[in-house]
């Protein structure tokens, strides 16, 4: 079982655009045991895709087609396809009305070109696009089932979970490999210290494939395996993690995919606590992630972003005498700053961070990239001090991961002094 | 002229790695003139890699292999070389050298498996690899000049810089076309409405090819232009660069590469002005963008993250009977938590968003994607209503930037007030 995917746009050849849909169309496929084994990007040409998909049919037993399925004149996927069927193009009723139904709800008259979306190659089978106008659709030729879809990354996302991976999961049920993931997420260290913390890796290799993945907000280890069940591939995973766990553990914030501030919303959700954020040098961003959670308004009450020193003061009532004596990048603001919102909000938590997020206004003391970040809880005050060498908007994230971190330490906590193990 | 790509590794395939390489590569040879026509992306597999080429050299004069050649035994790039020349692997002296004294260098013994890597197809031209031990070459078949570069960015980008791009630069010379881009960013429209405003796109495509970028923020409209002299391309970007100002020039924020948050800083910079920001479904969002200019601390003060009605009131002082009668989601509140925060952090302009990002918390009358954003400053108070359909993230940053530009049009027009034409 294998798949070939066709990713078109002119975008992706001239270096405006990463293909950041081949790379997540591989991952979904690689975990529903269905390895991609060739991709093939191709500009918006009938003639290339065309005898792309020619190649791929014979290849390949799923085949997946990216792009080129917008309203303009340079969208000719639709036209590529109608040839390799030999069918022409006809209007869908259901999808002209789906098209305008969405125009409606925008309340936005819709161009005339939008109707050219409605069209697709005879006898195909419509898949249901939730987020936009472009169609997309599934066909079968030969041994192969294919499926084209937008290239609007969320579209094409919503289409593949919806109607694609559960359709292929259904179709080769008894065909596919035991593939299993798990990721063991962490924060606060480097790649190169974990790796130091787990030499020699080829332990941990005995049993799953291993692989460090470095990003914006800290390292995740990615272990993988393929075995002939799906027992010995659970069991070979929970080895390597354990192995794993027990070595570099505090560092380790989530075991799964879930992301950290999905971590720390689900503990505010269960203890049914709020929180209010003070931020200086992350202006925003903690509270940014923390409603990127739907329904995160059950917890996050308000935010003030201080950048000012007056407003640190007149609204935080941090008191004048700390940002005299030891600055407004200090343990003792980072702690003021975090009862200061508190109190402001009326929340259960307070939760800051103040630091040089460069490139600029660093001194030696005091260097680019150095933050506080502050708690405040039932449970008292604490602050943390890290140092990240980062240009300046990673360091932001940095800074926000090890604020959101610290909350999650404390919630942890109060989780434990909440229910006592009897 | 044009290229074909073949990149090469398993991480490519099962969604580890994205594909950073490819778009570097694009981008490099649609600036020499040399655009690259196909990209095919293949696993450590010899029989596929082998294929790739066959087709590559009958489709591009240049072929450019990526990957595979590191020291171990899933890299077999090398051998599928060897295949496709039908010649052997020899040793090369020379490169033998260069490996020992690379480790030596490093202070490292070299592993035997490295020796591995001094050998190359017979007859091949070797390519300085100034960062690392595998090797890059060139041949020549058909009518086709071939390079092959290691898969680790740095050493492929250094490769291809001193040895590949000068290499093809020369060779064709006679035959590259001048090309010239242009990047005409707008906010606040659809795709769809700017092709139509635009239309017919034919009218354009007379000068330049025109490319609709669809992004978080907005859509970028991206022009470009292969033409047999600079004077030319310049010459015919600038006019369709006219013609589409003259028909969507409101919804433009910059032309060229600078992003809305880049423009409102270089405004607020120039004109000496401060900000500060009330935020409700954006939550820390706009606030964020805008400090992630370098030398942000200069135009912004501070913000709210007004989550609750609570801290809407107390702490921004939009009246009860507001909220009461217009609602949370209301032009009004928007209203007054722009002038809240304007008051508040004695800032010169106050910006404010409210509205409903979801999933959940819509209604018939305010629906998810609904959102108000709210200006206040020295030319008076104004709000706009827009209603963006999409998931939960892209709201928000549709949000954030339909409050960034709103804010720069006021500044704009402070622009005009303050230095009247004479």
């Amino acid at each position: 079982m294998k798949a070939d995917l066709i990713t078109v746009g002119n975008e992706l050849l001239d270096g405006t655009t990463l293909n950041t849909n081949a790379k997540w169309l591989c991952d979904r496929l690689f975990r529903a045991g269905i390895p991609v084994a060739r991709i093939v990007t191709v500009g918006d040409a009938k003639e290339e895709i065309l005898s792309s998909l020619e190649h791929a049919v014979r290849h390949s037993e799923v085949v997946i087609v990216t792009g080129g399925l917008g309203p303009t004149h340079d969208d000719v996927t639709k036209e590529a396809v109608a040839a390799f069927l030999g069918v022409p193009l006809v209007e869908n009723r259901e999808l002209r009305a789906h098209i305008a139904a969405m125009f409606q709800r925008r309340g936005v008259e819709m161009p005339p070109v939008n109707l050219e979306q409605a069209r697709v190659p005879r006898g195909v089978c419509l898949l249901q696009n939730p987020l936009g106008t472009a169609p997309g659709f599934r066909f079968e030729r030969d041994r192969a089932v294919c499926f084209v879809l937008p290239g609007v990354p969320a579209e094409m996302k919503a289409i593949a979970e919806a109607s694609v991976l559960p359709f292929l999961r259904k179709r080769f049920r008894d065909r596919l490999a035991a593939v299993r993931f798990r990721n063991i997420r962490t924060t606060g260290i480097f790649e190169s210290s974990l790796f130091e913390k787990l030499a020699p890796v080829s332990q941990i290799e005995r049993w799953v494939h291993l692989a460090f993945l470095p990003h914006r907000f800290g390292v995740d280890l990615r272990l993988s395996v393929q075995a002939d069940t799906e027992a010995e591939a659970e069991e070979r995973l929970e080895r390597a993690a354990g192995f794993i766990l027990e070595r570099i553990g505090e560092f380790v914030y989530e075991v799964g995919e879930r992301s950290l501030e999905q971590v720390v919303a689900d503990l505010l959700f269960g203890q049914k606590r709020t929180v209010a954020v003070a931020e200086s040098c992350t202006a925003g961003l903690v509270s940014h992630l923390l409603t990127n959670i739907s329904g995160s308004s059950a917890y996050l009450l308000g935010g003030v972003v201080a950048y000012s020193n007056e407003v640190k003061q007149k609204v935080l009532g941090v008191s004048a005498g700390t940002l005299a004596t030891r600055g407004a990048v200090s343990a003792e603001t980072a702690a003021e700053m975090a009862e200061g919102i508190k109190e402001l909000a009326g929340a259960d938590l307070g939760l800051a961070t103040t630091g040089i997020a460069g490139p600029t206004g660093g001194t030696p003391e005091k260097p680019v990239g150095l933050v506080f970040v502050g708690y405040a809880g039932p449970d008292g005050t604490e602050t943390q001090r890290f140092v990240f060498h980062r240009e300046r908007l990673s360091n932001k994230y940095r800074f926000a991961y090890a604020a959101l971190n610290l909350l999650r330490r404390h919630l942890l906590a109060l989780k434990r002094r909440d229910s006592p193990p009897v």
